[in-house]
């Protein structure tokens, strides 16, 4: 297939591709500081199929960058700017990168890399970009921990790319008005996957640094905006400022990380607001099953139906299985959690949910025990590796705790022996975890409920924060 | 993939797949009657991957056989209903057809067939349909004569008809309104992948069995369509109904078969009519390079550009080559013909034409000298065959003469010997020629215009009629 970006370029070169700070820019003249910035990551010996990781902010030079290694065919590694340094370097290690491209405001993060500001410094040499595009190449990778909390490299290929956005389309439909608000991160797939949309259908991307909701309002009201992506936290933020619905060109507002509550969705009802709940994980380039508005409120809890490509049925214990071409081809340099990701071809979400005799999908438990804070996943396991690391701590247990501001917030609760220090553990809470992972609550119990057979019953102990 | 028109079902089971003289049927209703009817004709034989022929009109019965093929994973050779026993007999034996379905209006025109009748008192039984659907496979077959005047089957994929749908949406658009009329034949691409997007799309098709323009008008003033497939003739005709714009829905008016001229152009622009000229021919399941309504007049002419997936690029000698999804990948049991098609992966149109310097393709002769008469391609070689034959008949050249009704009729230029009889040449263009291919007027000349190597020069003959 025809490179996209120069694919878009050729037909629609004056259409806006990107508004951020209130400049706007066309497909043309994107491609254009797409093409210097590429050049002079190919100065910096950046080639075709390399592992590149790339570590920014929702800003427009992030942005360029990651269309920049796509033209030179590199595989764009996207670090999350919230984890510590340490949490990187794993990644960096684990995925064998060659190179690291990273804002200035980071390069505390990584032992070594190529700032933005060095790179800008750098001479443009006329690089070699790629005519046309592999479907089956990786396009990027991203790191998630998983249950077991181990992170694992999902690799996203083009294929993926290309099928979640024309997925997508054929759900949520296209009109020349359209435009895609990104306050998501781009080194998320809810963020990434709006850019690949922007290409493929030709829309602008509003993209924000960060999620203002006063300022995000106001956009939604221009009739600039057809389409938003969201988590809980977002649109509960959102709904917070009184008004009524939108403009009328705001579409949808996809709503991504898990289901709304009735309150939320009378909320959007009564004010006209296009809900659109969804469900979709970093392994499946984004939504895969969505429910439209107009089944919102029949449907409340639901996260609708798989998208014309793709299926999803419940295996016998429970478990929500998902086939598609938007599903990765599994985990970098994994082979073993690969195998294990899927069976008969269908991919293993770990979350519990059933279908309904209409066919929607009611997930019941996102990822057993994921906690979702700010639309960041949290996976407890990882942070009790860490605190269980201490050997003062006999036992943990992480669950989330409701939290007006993120949704939810990661707590603790653990067994401890003599020698336990709080100020010691807080120290390595903070050397080994993003601030957003380090617990927001430590309860020292006598003990942890247990079932029979010796297993954490976190659903216990989630209760007694909801009491 | 899952089987398309099973996945609509169960994503919208309830939305209108089929609006036919005034009666609506959604999606879960046409899908009952497809069962019946792959049940009945699996009671016939039917079974997967074995071609089956299919003739028939615009009407219910023939849209729901067409799914059922489908269903039952046969492939499906659609025989134009305008052809002649003899033609029909051609392109059953070369595609080694193994039962042919046949309305009852035309079973003289098949030496054995099932009639439709004989297939509604056939007893149901359960079929085996496919659930999945290999998009590798070859779902129909569509006979084109080709400049050879030899006709060739052109194989259409799945997966041809599926990124047809989908480069159709990405530059067109798709909204919950949308709706197709189709008064182009459904055994023609230009139908059949209306009928393909109204699956993959979940929209209805509004299915007419003739273009009346009179109701078309009325239907395109109703607000209950947003898109209508016309070749040039149609649209002329539409446009001699007096009148202003059409109902606000109407999103597109998708005009392939020949570029619009100006005049067409300037009152579509004064009636505010949204006409979207395009490229695109058998061979490439349907447009696959197509004009925005906001270029038409800027680029009179022009057939726009390459639709997403494809490419399009003129070869040194002028002719226009296609690359893409939506192709063919060649005629059926013709090896020689497909190799011949083809260069470097490039499909050869066989048309001149040429890229502006902002890359709009213009088309300069259409497949050098078809003759497009109400819709149907007529190739001037197929008549000059069957008319050679006459031993009376020394010479013949074919030309397409502009009509006011048809767009262009073929007229005949004859050099003869004193053994010429002209009812007998009527005779034998009768017997061989659908009555849209026989010549409106046959001309005794002395010699042929030729070129200095002999070849017959057409472009002369032409003039010769519009002088």
């Amino acid at each position: 297939m025809t490179n996209w970006l120069q694919k878009r370029v050729r037909l629609s070169p004056g259409e806006t591709a990107l508004v951020f700070e209130g400049k706007q820019e066309t497909f043309e003249e994107i491609y254009e500081a797409v093409e210097k910035l590429a050049g002079k990551l190919f100065a910096r010996g950046i080639r075709k199929d390399e592992m590149v990781a790339l570590l920014g902010k929702n800003d427009r030079m992030t942005f360029l960058l990651i269309h920049a290694l796509q033209q030179l065919g590199a595989i764009t590694l996207f670090l999350n700017n919230r984890l510590t340094k340490k949490e990187i370097t794993f990644q960096l290690a684990n995925a064998e990168v060659k190179q690291v491209i990273v804002a200035d405001a980071f390069v505390d993060k990584v032992t070594s890399g190529i700032s933005y500001e060095e790179l800008q410094q750098t001479t443009y040499v006329e690089p070699d970009l790629c005519k046309t595009w592999d479907l089956s190449r990786t396009a990027s990778v991203m790191y998630t921990s998983g249950t077991t909390g181990k992170p694992k490299g999902v690799m996203q290929t083009y294929e993926n790319h290309w099928w979640s956005a024309v997925s997508s389309v054929l759900n949520l439909g296209l009109t020349e008005k359209d435009s895609w608000l990104c306050a998501v991160p781009i080194f998320h797939i809810s963020g990434l996957s709006i850019m690949m949309r922007s290409v493929i259908y030709g829309i602008p991307v509003y993209l924000e640094e960060h999620f203002d909701e006063e300022k995000i309002t106001q956009l939604l009201e221009s009739g600039k905006i057809s389409t938003i992506s969201v988590v809980t936290s977002m649109l509960e933020r959102l709904l917070k400022i009184q008004g009524g619905s939108y403009h009328p060109n705001v579409r949808t507002v996809l709503l991504g990380g898990g289901p709304a509550n009735k309150a939320v969705l009378e909320i959007c009802k009564q004010r006209d607001i296009p809900l659109v709940q969804s469900f979709g994980m970093t392994e499946t380039a984004s939504q895969i099953v969505t429910l439209p508005p107009k089944d919102a409120l029949n449907k409340i809890g639901s996260s609708g139906k798989a998208l014309f490509p793709a299926e999803v049925k419940i295996a016998d214990d429970g478990e929500i299985l998902l086939k598609g071409p938007s599903i990765t081809p599994g985990y970098l340099h994994n082979e073993k959690a690969t195998a294990k990701a899927f069976i008969d071809g269908w991919f293993k979400t770990g979350d519990i949910g059933y279908l309904d005799e209409e066919g929607f999908l009611f997930v019941l438990e996102r990822r057993s025990d994921l906690i979702i804070s700010g639309g960041e996943n949290i996976y407890p396991t990882e942070i009790e590796h860490v605190i269980g690391a201490y050997e003062a701590v006999e036992e943990v247990a992480v669950v989330g705790k409701s939290d007006a501001k993120w949704g939810s917030v990661p707590v603790a609760f653990i067994v401890v022996n003599e020698g336990f220090d709080e100020g010691v553990l807080k120290d390595i809470c903070q050397t080994n975890l993003a601030s957003f992972k380090i617990p927001k609550q430590i309860t020292i119990v006598e003990h942890l409920p247990k079932t029979a057979s010796g297993k954490i019953q976190r659903n216990k102990l989630k209760e007694r924060h909801s009491n």
